[in-house]
């Protein structure tokens, strides 16, 4: 069917390119898991010897309170879809803002305190497109850039043209300091970070960051992607957790992750708000979001709103499955967030025992390798949620005791694994 | 609430900016449309004066087939939102691919005729990974890229450090040929354009630009964002139509517009959409899109294949409208695609004709002014769908009629206006 352009070499480079990607053992195969909502977190895996597919206890999802199964959610979703249709059909200027869009971003100014919110079609286009057109606004920006910022956060600060990026140590205050004080004192300064880092599941210090953008006069861009729905009296992130969301600039977040839906979003002052929706080229040009995942994301942040007991829930799991990981010995990683990362060191090895997690125990945690994070810290990331029962848990524990004592340590792995609580 | 970093210069910069787009009258307000799926193309208009709404005849939704609306489209997402939820929880490779993933890449493989497909969350994604990423994937790399490319493309191209621009005039095969003639020729070259322009409405010569490319050993990208579902037999987009999809290495689509859904991809050769999964960070780092949202493009992708009515019908909509245009003496620009264009010529004329359609006449034509399109080519821009009646053309040739005699014409735009058909 397809006529290749055998000529052209970029065919024989992604050849190429793939090899290497298959030598260095990153190559990755996508596990088709359907998610059954009646009985999250157990997924289908769709297999070609098994017509009717096979049961999975997925350990990876990061719709972390399980809100995208939540009946209020789910119809929320499906009026939409009777009442507007399954698109938006236009951009957000051309017949494709409708209430549902106005009151969603309306809905997380307020999460966050702020004056008002801007919609994207993902966390990824929010942060690509919002510090991507903040750097190239005025002459002279310098973006100080925590080092293991997300890639969507790398994209925007990389796309600004003209503008200057100082990347500093993670979490690193010092080191923060240190740069801002040999920066110019007159160029306009921004400073880009998270909350919580997703891989590491380590929390950085948001009011330490704030006093000293303060102190050398700075902006503070915040990526709540991995916080939102999760921290705070209302889940408003670790911003409102700590009380100091009034003294970041730009809250970003999603609605993918503990909203359980889809879209990314900013929250800012008016003006900051207006000035981004009427200039950055991400926001501008593209379908906006489909009413019903509006909808269904609307409902959602208005239940995680105001249901404490969801972000308890969530935690008095964490805390049962940290509590069997240990008495078990299995080694993990403690963090101060919701994630429970069990280090495996080593790109086969991490593949390995994924495999041998889904295949022999009908159990997904998916394999976190390069370049997601570093060589040698290779990883399963596990996100025990509500609807993980004991049993469940009990299951995983001893699954991974198992392969973890079965499938060799690489002699490289072993310090990093040593590291590990 | 918001505590504002008074001392930041950015804040005033936005001010000072929003102020400048006031003044320029380019300031947008977006305009809350509730599509009602039942009644498509009417919308309910969110008004503080009338608290259920007021019905407006849209038209200037993408979804030119009226495919969001689809019963069938409908249920899909219905039932895919029950069976798995409001969200995909995950990103592509954590979780978030599901079987319907891969079988909507499939089925757009198979519609384009090429060895495989790639989701992105969007079309603008879609063509700003891509891009992005082969033009930073060898070193050398020449795009040529079309004068009037949509702004996600460019985005694409400009992101892509290291890699060369040449911007050939639009549509314009002699001045492309003389581009690439005059460029070394074993430089990687990449000739980046679209099929149907979508503010125009003119179609680009597909066979010409491949020649090209064969001659000058380019690859060929196009962007047939509003041309998939609406031409060729299939609804394979203008390269269907023209039999020359084999000829063009990467066809983008949308599933947001003649779709009627959300969502972007590409398709092309087997090793290059394997090596976009691969090394696209804007495919890579993001939740992939909602099952739901999956489901009802499937759907959607299905049945216009199988429909050729479905086109017929629309063109057939097209063509009454221009006729009835013709007959009441509404000059409007004679294009070969779906689009019809009325020229206005002035932006401040564009909006108060756009706002009195709506206030007066219940009708909804965005104004398309700069920087959507250049100034003096301001434009309100009509998508005649197969739901649009006879009685609603013909209040809309009405309102045109009274509108443009009444608002009037300032001298910068008379030329524009003379030369519509
Ligand atoms: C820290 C961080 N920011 C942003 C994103 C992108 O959000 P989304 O999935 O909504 O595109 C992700 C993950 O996908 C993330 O981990
Ligand atoms: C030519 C063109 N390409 C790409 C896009 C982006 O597609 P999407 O709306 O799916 O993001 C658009 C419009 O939105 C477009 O007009």
């Amino acid at each position: 069917m397809t006529i290749r352009n055998a000529r052209h070499p970029f065919y024989e480079f992604c050849d190429e390119a793939l090899e290497d990607i298959r030598k260095q053992g990153r190559y990755r195969t996508f596990t088709p898991l359907a998610r059954q909502a009646d009985r999250y977190p157990v997924y289908e895996e769709e297999l070609p010897s098994v017509p009717e597919g096979r049961e999975v206890v997925v350990w990876s999802s990061n719709d972390y309170l399980g809100m995208g199964v939540e009946t209020e959610v789910c119809e929320a979703a499906i009026r939409a879809v009777r009442e507007h249709g399954a698109g938006a059909g236009g951009t957000r200027n051309i017949a494709g803002t409708s209430p549902l869009h106005k009151a969603l971003e309306a809905e997380l100014a307020s999460l966050h305190g702020k004056e008002a919110g801007l919609l994207f079609v993902s966390g990824y286009v929010s942060n690509q497109a919002s510090l991507q057109t903040i750097l190239t606004s005025m002459p002279g920006w310098i973006c100080f850039s925590d080092r293991q910022n997300h890639a969507s956060m790398i994209a925007g600060i990389k796309g600004a043209r003209g503008s200057a990026t100082v990347i500093y140590e993670h979490n690193d205050l010092a080191d923060l300091e240190a740069k801002l004080a040999a920066a110019p004192a007159d160029a306009p300064k921004l400073i880009a970070f998270e909350s919580v880092y997703s891989m590491d599941g380590d929390i950085s210090d948001i009011a330490g960051t704030c006093a000293l953008a303060r102190k050398y006069g700075a902006m503070t861009y915040i990526d709540e992607v991995h916080a939102v729905g999760l921290y705070g009296q209302e889940g408003g992130g670790v911003t409102q957790r700590d009380g100091v969301a009034d003294q970041v600039d730009i809250i970003e977040g999603t609605l993918a992750k503990g909203f359980g839906v889809h879209g990314g979003y900013i929250t800012a002052s008016a003006q900051v708000v207006d000035y981004l929706r009427s200039a950055a080229s991400g926001f501008i040009f593209t379908t906006s979001l489909p009413p019903s995942v509006v909808a269904a994301a609307l409902a959602s942040v208005k239940l995680v709103r105001a249901q404490n007991w969801r972000r308890a829930k969530m935690f008095e799991r964490v805390d049962t499955f940290r509590e069997k990981l240990r008495a078990a010995g299995v080694p993990f990683t403690l963090t101060p967030s919701h994630i429970v990362p069990v280090p495996v060191g080593d790109a086969d090895r991490c593949k390995t025992i994924s495999r041998r997690l889904l295949n022999d125990y009908g159990l997904y945690a998916t394999p976190i390798n390069y370049p997601t994070v570093a060589h040698g810290t290779e990883r399963l990331r596990l996100t025990p949620g509500p609807f993980h029962t004991d049993d469940m848990m009990d299951e995983m524990v001893n699954a991974l005791r198992v392969l973890l004592a079965e499938v060799p340590i690489p002699a490289s792995g072993q310090a990093v694994i040593d590291k590990a609580a």
